[in-house]
């Protein structure tokens, strides 16, 4: 089974955008035990995306492709796809259908441009879009499968997942799903990660090892085919992970730090609240991102100034002119003033410098001091990690920040 | 001039890496006022890339290859080149010297394994390497120009900056950029943007449109040769597309909202605090992502939880128990709280439902109220806009907000 992947759009080939598509397809098509020969990318141009269809209907079995299947003048996908496999572009009902539903649940008239989206080659089967107005379509050139994609990753993700994984899943006659355990690690660069991991190609043969980076945290996925014999060797394989990792795994279930601390507190039936300087709000966001957090979140107090300090958590003026505000003393007061102003169980708060500026020899960009408040638990303590950018130093100290609140809340 | 550009390695293919160096390469051809037509990837493996590397020498005028020039047994490009050129595979005296000198600074001898990276095909133009032991090398295949370099982009980036680009300059003659004009547009469909565009073409043959989605923003690109005939041109064609797309353009430098609100603010020396209800803190985090935003920025209220909404923003009980957390009143107190709490010229906020649960008839998910105060300004308002995702209901509702204190910001 040959794979190629082809993702189409100027933004690429300029340099505006890197494509994340093509590694989020590379690792489902390994997920369901393909791998792929190669990636190709070319331009909005109907003569370039004809070719290189032309090209990859020789070479492979299977071939993804995203991108180019809006409704604008430069998406032109569709069209470089009918000449290539010398058909007409027409009407296509079932996505005409579709996309009426779509645009009527959301109060708007389909419009004619939009209507462009529906003009498919003749005989396409359309793979329905759920997740906006571009339907995506099945299609065989010459001997190769094509399976073409909008290029919105939030589009294209549920689309491959839901509504093209089958149809692979079918042509391999592959069945069986690949078993896949995931751990999360925090506090271990990725080098070090795979260095004390070295023995497992030989004690586990049957189980493929992979890491991958989700800045700061790294995933760990033991993958076996799925079969019950190799259930328990899977079972051996993770716990043994886990003991070369020691205290680094932050979640057995591959749960971000976000999702593990709200679990931990769902599980106390306990509350949170934050208080944030250098993260600026980040913490807040990262945790409102998990549906049903409101059951444990109830205040962050995004305190930019000085002044924010003092009047919402009730900072000592005192502490911020002897010690500064990125001081283990100003975090401490930020996370029982937190604690207090959202009357909450439990509250963690940062003060530090995320950069560019603003460091010093002292407090150089990159120190972070970060506060737990709790039942019986008052702590903080003072981090220097530079990554080198403003957002990276952010997602480090938010991550930091979780990790101080998960280890409390795991308790002595 | 046709350019493209080829990246080598396994880890691309099985997803566990994105391929960055493309993305950087295209930026520095665009640079150079050179375009790319294709990037391709394959994995490591010699019949895979020498076959490629045929392909690119029928097609292209140039070629950028990374990856695979390393010391150990899957670093297979130089082999694969040679074979492409029919050519053997010779010792070069000059990388082997270089080599020799760049281990010898570090206090290191060169070993048997890191020669083998000397072995180059048989004329090829050494380009050396002072940021690792891999040399790079230039040759040429049929018509095209091949440019090897090294896979870490801690090598490659210095390498093509000191090393190829001025080999290119040689080549094309050229040393002048494209010329792009960005603009960014919220709030309006991106087919309705491309359709209120579909003239553009015939008005302005010389420049080239473009569109990129930037959920729930649309990013629009005007590109034409850098040279001074097209300037007023570009200038012309940027003030029809404006007018064609009335106030829904937020940014005539392509910045984001928070960016843009940002530069509007410290134009006017005002200061902004935030109150978030449903956004979470998303608000404040895409505020200080913006480098220099604590010049601005003083304070969110993130409160998620009623009491929080009472304590924090002196938001009234009786409004809260008459109208319910999620209306107009509530989130003009909200922002009026807000801008009390943080002592700042201006506030923003947000209340509303973003779902999956918590919806009603009355107020389903996708209901949000913004509430503006300012100088002279107390304002609020309901929408209702469901994307069907959590997270992207957030990031509409955050760039809903920023845009009602924009139009504020801006002025009667």
């Amino acid at each position: 089974m040959i794979a190629e992947i082809l993702s189409t759009g100027d933004e690429v080939l300029l340099g505006d955008i890197t494509d994340t598509n093509s590694s989020y397809l590379c690792n489902g098509l390994k997920n369901l035990g393909i791998s792929v020969g190669q990636i190709t990318a070319v331009g909005d141009d109907v003569a370039a995306i004809c070719q290189v269809l032309t090209d990859i209907s020789r070479r492979a079995d299977i071939c993804l492709v995203t991108g180019g299947l809006g409704p604008t003048q430069d998406d032109l996908t569709a069209q470089a796809c009918a000449r290539a496999a010398q058909l007409s572009l027409t009407l296509n009902s079932q996505a005409l259908l579709t996309m009426e539903a779509y645009f009527k649940k959301r109060g708007y008239e389909l419009n004619k441009v939009n209507e462009k989206q529906a003009m498919l080659p003749t005989g396409a089967d359309v793979i329905i879009n759920n997740w906006g107005t571009a339907p995506g379509f099945d299609i065989t050139i010459g001997d190769c499968r094509f399976f073409f994609m909008p290029g919105v990753p939030s589009e294209m993700k549920p689309m491959f997942k839901q509504g093209v994984a089958h149809r692979i899943v079918e042509i391999t006659g592959k069945t069986k799903e690949i078993a896949i355990e995931r751990l999360m690690v925090f506090g271990l660069p990725e080098s070090k990660v795979g260095s004390n991991l070295t023995e497992f190609e030989t004690k586990f043969p049957g189980i493929v090892l992979g890491f991958r980076a989700r800045f700061p945290l790294i995933e760990v996925k033991l993958m076996a085919a799925n079969d019950d014999d190799n259930e328990p060797d899977l079972v051996r394989a993770k716990t043994w992970v886990v003991e070369q990792l020691e205290n680094k795994v932050i979640s057995l279930q591959g749960l971000t730090l976000e999702q593990e601390v709200g679990r931990l507190l769902s599980q106390k039936g306990n509350t949170l609240s934050v208080a944030e300087s250098c993260t600026g709000g980040l913490i807040a966001n990262q945790i409102t991102n998990v549906a049903g957090s409101s059951d444990y979140f109830l205040f962050s107090g995004v305190t930019y100034a000085n002044s924010a300090k003092i009047k919402v958590l009730k900072v000592s003026q005192n502490t911020l002119e002897t010690h500064g505000a990125v001081h283990e003393n100003t975090a401490l007061e930020m996370a029982v003033g937190a604690k207090g102003a959202g009357q909450s169980d439990w509250a963690v708060s940062t003060t530090g410098i995320a950069g560019p500026s603003g460091g010093s020899e002292e407090k150089p960009v990159g120190t972070v001091c970060i506060g737990v408040a709790g039942p019986g638990v008052e702590i903080s303590k003072r981090f220097c990690l530079d990554v080198g950018d403003r957002t990276r130093n952010k997602q480090l100290f938010a991550a930091m920040a979780l990790e101080m609140l998960r280890r409390q809340l795991l308790g002595p």
